[in-house]
């Protein structure tokens, strides 16, 4: 049985880096793991209420696939130190009840950013988040690609070497954990 | 002249417990100040190809609104042990260039929450979306209601009346710090 | 094989409820648990200078202790809203290599304080910590045992029985994980 | 009266960058400003039982000399994504009641690190802190000099130009910020 990932890119626009980047880690996930992209942008904002009839259709659906995977992995800029609104969004709509899809299983979070620190501070947040989720988030490596637009070429792909290993083991442990966590 | 400040809902559900503290600081607000609550319920998820087509209206009202304040209110539950996604994507709205409107001006937070730690993890993740935004956050007092449900009567209306105190004591020091930065 | 765990205790004063919160830990552990106590009292400020020279004897008995356990248990106060220097001083001792006595090991934390809050913030500097290190926290249960004076008898026992299910559960998870870790 | 500022450097070995880096602060600082360096090194360990005896002669010159400041500098490495434990010692010994010392007075943090990151993590981490001991951080410019060791020469000089002018501006905003809390 392969191992099942839902990945979420924090990012909307078009051109994103980390869209990119995201792309980068399917291309360099290991053999017996299946990852599948959960789009966040068309549900609502979060409203109880909304919560509460039950009959969103969007929401239904996302929390469904949210509820399908293993293990989650969070491919993300940083907005403002922190993790964007429309990311964050989405996980408040996973995390409740009942039944909260996204509970105690594996993640993974990266980020690309344009300046040098990489998403650094949005990355101790979302794992703060974690916490509360019972997220098991993989440690290491740390993948902030900062400076990204000069380490993506003309067809979107990630041309940094080491960054490029460091997704790669991230997916490997990423696998590793989940497969740890189900022992 | 009237100090104005901008205040945010974190909350939007109809019988939210933050949006009675919202109206509890209007209440005990000073005398010269104006608040003006900005309702986040009908920005898009935070999108850059839509803010460089530059022509979503509510977004461009939304950021006038926040532009004509002098300081701002956050009055917001914590999901997920930080900052609500819809209250995030609204702070992500406005603090994008050109001209961020949310930017290099007073703030105040608060939040109201069902548990004992009454919000404290969700107020150091915006203060720290603070320092990039460079906000001058009030520091004390720390307005932190905890097991909310049983702090507002029928009416809605906040009977804590050491909560009050502290509620007063928050405006009237975001006051107070607005007319020093413009001094 | 007993699972072997070394704990800190952030607090130095004579009578400090966090030392009677340790006590309680060893008093709920698992029975194939043995808990060592490591003090921290002793150790001189950090200073890399005193690393290199290799000759400090309470530096060195300190790094033996923290590498022969399998695990480790942080029950501490917290101090102006972070870890208290005494016990990151601690960390930055056992974090240095060569061959960083605290790394990729299992962890937990708990911590008694005054207040109502009951050192949350200190609970989530020490997780960011614990991303460097590689540590993997007991995520649940979070055990913050606030307005610590009234919860402990003049015996120094821990009487509070909700808190009480809570330590045991944490000792419980903490050995599960180490024996997960090695599996 | 010139503005009196205490800086405090989280390193204690004696070829420190970041030793160097308040060299730097003292050398750009404004005119109408005196910086003392107020050592952190010979203080004991915080212990709540050492502060009620209040017999400790060391305690008591750096608390005086804190009580003195009307502004915080703190230059500092970043240990394990956090503030070093002996900079939290130190603060931990300023901030204890009574009359706490290193209470509502402004501040300013910059750090030099190894790495790229420079210090972010363990900046974050030390305004939390501030915001118990109601510390009035300068938001801009935050100084991070990563990469330290190649940034400075064989006498122990900034040579990055750039970041000399963060230095500089970071001092003028210190003193700018003492002068309008006064006001």
């Amino acid at each position: 049985m392969p191992i099942r990932i839902a990945a979420f890119c924090g990012s909307l626009r078009k051109d994103s880096a980390n869209r990119k980047l995201l792309n980068t880690c399917i291309e360099l996930k290991p053999a017996d793991m299946i990852v599948e992209v959960v789009e966040i942008r068309d549900l609502p904002l979060f409203d109880q209420d909304i919560m509460d009839a039950g009959t969103n259709a969007v929401v239904k659906t996302f929390r469904d696939k949210v509820a399908a995977a293993e293990g989650f992995l969070f491919v993300t800029p940083e907005y403002n130190y922190s993790v964007p609104g429309a990311l964050k969004n989405a996980i408040d709509w996973a995390s409740r009840p009942p039944n909260p899809p996204m509970f105690a299983k594996a993640a993974a979070i990266l980020g690309a950013s344009p300046g040098p620190v990489g998403t650094a501070r949005m990355q101790y947040h979302l794992r703060q988040v974690g916490v509360f989720l019972d997220l098991r988030f993989v440690n290491k490596p740390e993948v902030m690609v900062g400076m990204a637009p000069s380490k993506f070429d003309a067809a979107g792909r990630f041309t940094d070497e080491t960054g490029r290993g460091l997704v790669k083991d991230l997916m490997a442990n990423l696998g590793a954990l989940v497969v740890k966590l189900k022992a």
